[in-house]
């Protein structure tokens, strides 16, 4: 099988000003990502490895530059999932880590559970040499005035750069194939701007942000979290992978599905079990980025797809 | 439509002494579920306060006698879904309120999220003036005993009153349609004696634990949480349903194949929109019951279907 590594930086009404960061950042994850599989390690390495880098970006709203929650606080979530024997891990409202992602797939492995909140999973982290942070560290400038603007202005939830009417919902995730065909995916976020404390997102969800299921295909979400987590977005896409449809075929079904449902936007990237690829968003932009071969593809507009060809 | 509230009080390895306990508590929850129906309440309020008197009931495992966490502490998890709109409300990792059900639904009325966590679930619940419980009010001797076997023996989780080998997972949950054919659910639980603090259940998770898609049908499902969470169980029975299946086929099939997946045991009940109904279960035993027009069906091994008819 020909590894693939494929990501998004987040659905949503992304500024013209932001784009060349999103993209910069995308292909910057999927080349860590593919330098995993290359290496021949699993396709679970290569999209933790790729999170990570879009985790350490304030371009993204996950791990430093998350937005804040109505206290100021960055409270995450994140999940994983492999394909081949359906195993999971996730976290939620999880607070001073630098790596939800890494956190997310250390509960998969060496705890009985699949998702751990709060304090709970603070201090599992702890007791497995986690690294806490001390509070603030993932507090961006961006991030507080978006905080700021959303309170004073209030209406629809609002995050770091977005046009400050309509929230970018700026998850990211990775979705990958490894070259023994095993599929895995992995999603993180800081969620909305202004949200509640304690409100946990769609990604954090088995099924709604992360789904990865060797038997059809795995699928990482984006956009509007509320919506994402009633129509269990990811299970949805896998679900019509199931029924016959190809992975492009399916992610623009439900995605527009959902879209219909709720009239909210969201976005899927999604590798079936063959290897094709699925990448769909409903709403203006959404960043995305995949490595195969020596070849990066890439866009963030609807209709745009350009290939940059490495060099040897 | 002639109106139908279906409950469970979980699926497992429930031991013969527990029976009796649970079936009465079943069919008292079915018979206050019917009587919001008889009076014209919708299938939402009937679910609320079906599933509430079982969080009452300290024979099942959600509210008052749920089981412990590793710290000694109850950490409860809920959710309700209605299926004319998809609205969904849902708490996890919540303790010292009585109801979690009913802040379920507080969150998705009155909050713009659908899932919160934790202290700041509590301080929502503070915020909308639900009555906080002083620390372990909820908890019973019969959950101390069960904690204090686990930390002894180890091995599986176990819950109050099961063999003391595998986890009996009580979760309790209710489906119903009224006679304008809204569908609904709810789902409560303690989750498993001896987790770790900040376990996240299934039945806190839309598709996991509850949903309901008036397109469909609802469905509540009970059993090993990990392995619902990662299959998404209510919302493949829906899917199953969405593909042609009577309630009944469709509840087998996809528990079934869950069970099969993971070799963990699961059981769940449906509501299809024409009032069909699916009880399946692949563990030992599940409490069950439902109440159409004067008669109140009941079960708890597999085959068993008994008819008690109510005097008018």
């Amino acid at each position: 099988m020909e590894p693939i590594v494929l990501v998004h930086g987040g659905a949503g009404d992304i500024p013209a000003s932001r784009v060349p960061l999103k993209l910069s950042g995308c292909k910057k994850a999927v080349n860590d990502g593919y330098k995993v599989l290359a290496a021949h390690g699993s396709a679970l390495d290569a999209v933790e490895a790729a999170v990570r880098v879009m985790e350490d970006d304030p371009a993204f709203n996950a791990g430093y530059g998350s937005v804040l929650n109505l206290d100021g606080e960055v409270e995450m979530d994140a999940s994983v999932m492999v394909g081949d024997r359906l195993e999971a891990g996730a976290v939620t409202i999880v607070k001073d880590v630098a790596h939800p992602i890494s956190l997310a797939r250390l509960i998969m492995e060496k705890s009985p559970h699949v998702l751990l909140g709060a304090d709970g999973a603070k201090r599992f982290a702890i007791n497995h040499g986690v690294q806490i942070l001390p509070p603030g560290s993932l507090v961006t400038e961006q991030a507080k005035e978006a905080l700021a603007y959303f309170k004073k202005h209030g209406g629809d939830f609002t995050e770091i750069g977005c046009d400050r009417k309509k929230g970018e919902v700026g998850t990211v995730g990775a979705v990958a194939i490894d070259s023994n065909g095993l599929l895995a995916v992995a999603t993180s976020t800081g969620g909305i701007s202004g949200k509640l404390p304690g409100r946990c997102s769609d990604t954090s969800q088995i099924g709604g942000g992360s789904y990865a299921d060797n038997c059809y295909g795995a699928v990482s979400t984006t956009g509007y979290g509320e919506a994402i987590l009633r129509f269990c977005l990811a299970h949805a896409v896998v679900k019509e992978i199931a029924s016959g449809k190809t992975a492009q075929r399916a992610t623009e079904d439900a995605v527009e599905a959902m879209t219909k449902q709720f009239n909210k936007t969201a976005g899927a990237i999604t590798i079936s079990n063959s290897g094709s690829i699925g990448i769909h968003f409903s709403s203006k932009r959404m960043a995305w980025a995949y490595r195969l071969k020596n070849e990066v593809h890439f866009g963030i507009e609807r209709e745009q797809h350009e290939i940059e060809k490495l060099q040897n």
